[in-house]
């Protein structure tokens, strides 16, 4: 298991961006990728503004981000994002019935996509455009 | 490169296949996925039939069904298929805009789930309920 | 491109591997896989054993050996590796109809997967055995 | 871990395929693949017949189709498909040195696919006929 | 193929970050990949920032840097990423034999992780400490 | 879990496998790979000597080479051989400082290789050379 940074044993860099989260999620401490990923403070800090960015409100509903981030987690075969990024999805509204639909379009791309590539099938002109 | 089956050419199970795609489509012809995957027709009649279950109207907005499927596909790294279903989604609206941010979710997610799965990160208890 | 190293060019130790190659398959020249991986003759001579060991008469057909090779490089993706693991299937006697087969298997592995991933699906008790 | 869903808390349509697979299979109950994939009924029915149609008697032997399930679960990463396909192929009649065989070819495939796609090997003219 | 931004159609944000690229790197045009990331600026914004920061001067020689950045690029079949990080490499210094040595680590590793991961191999205690 | 061959179950040829290892790493006991690879001799005879090869001194210095290691695991996601590569890059004296780039370089490089990839971005003629 990785070594897992709490804030109190943190040094200052990591302690910032602690809370930094915990302020803009409203939580009282970090889940473990944060306390893992402290390991190195710059990739911590990087990663954290990276993503708030990414996921800061904009052309797409914050729940289908949320949910495009889960669907390629499990195309990524992480589990761990998986799991959080599930948890996030239905803290943000995603019902059962979507949530079925995702994963069976999930597997339904992992088919199609092999099948694709297997077959090495020519791009059609109107998809070079 | 694969041999593609023309309607013309093919035998009667692919061009049951052929028409219903096209009639369900409105399109006057089936894409180069489907004429690769004749191959075999077994194959291709059912892909057809579970990719139309699987993408039917349902809980998920069609748009955010066809960004999934594209976002999927992306991080498959299936270059037909990412840029069939790019295709395909922006003609159900996917904004430039909407595909920007989709791609920065692509890109991000794969460097966390690479960082969560590099430091072997356990899952927080929150995430087991 | 990467170079291409041919026969002419190559020193001795390039040129015994070539020359093992084409004495093992009764073919007049290497393919572009052995003459790329020439840049390093140490690694050209250690896939090509490797590979002769790998795919030696033993206890799997030899036809289900390549068969095997040619379902993972689909599933991993490699385009070259599924073209020259095609062309050496149907060598050994892959009819269509079993290409056809494989194809199916390696599509719905890819779903099935991938949803088992998806789902982190506990082993059950009977596999741990 | 996700939610199993066992016979007697299912609903009908549940139901219905638990019954049909364990009587194809002659077993008193499914594997936790099928009651984690309980969660979305749809995709549920749609992945057991479209699995019982892909490993259906054809022109494939069998204990062959297990295999290539298997060393594409291997190739895919997946550790509950390949302990639970390294099951059922062994139930078909795999042995202990066909076994290590196609542990070979995964890992040769797995370098080879690697190294041709690192260099970038373009096609050999002869398997684009 | 992708839409490539050039910088006289360019709006003011791309344009500063391909001046800063070209200002950084010491080169007249920027390569390909940031004139398609150009479809959204603050995607190609951040993911200059990030490269930048990533590998700048630190604890690693630039030159590892960059092999490590090429053979991560291989063994996720980037084929672009592979070919411009090649080309990076050589231009920090990479010889023909590093390189040759770098492909037979990538190619080794692609062969072993698979055959851990085929086995389920436990962890030994010592790795865990 | 896989079965794990201890030395005293071991037949002469496995045998002789573990006492190589044993006597190049000055170490008491095989790692828990090597006692899972056992399952099929010739491979872990193969395996053994091309990774001796392999990581053999060279033209990269052994520190590097252990960490293109770790890093090409980690972007392959095989848990078992980034918890034994990263501690082998450590007994070989890699600092936490260079652990934190190297894990920094494999998540930017995720990212960005699949961001190359899902733009399907063309190479620029100077990397064709």
């Amino acid at each position: 298991m990785p070594k897992l940074i709490e804030h109190a044993e943190a040094g200052p860099e990591v302690r910032a961006v602690y809370d930094a989260i915990k302020a803009a999620r409203g939580v009282p401490d970090v889940n473990n990728f944060w306390k893992a990923l402290a390991v190195h403070p710059p990739t911590l800090r990087r990663t954290w503004e990276s993503l708030s960015a990414v996921m800061a409100p904009g052309a797409l509903d914050p729940l289908v981000k949320e949910m495009l981030y889960l669907a390629v987690s499990m195309a990524n075969g992480c589990a761990y994002c998986t799991a959080s990024h599930g948890a996030a999805a239905r803290a943000r509204g995603m019902t059962e019935a979507q949530y079925g639909e995702l994963l069976a379009v999930v597997g339904m791309a992992a088919e199609t996509n092999r099948l694709a590539e297997a077959l090495r099938v020519p791009l059609d002109p109107q998809f070079e455009a």
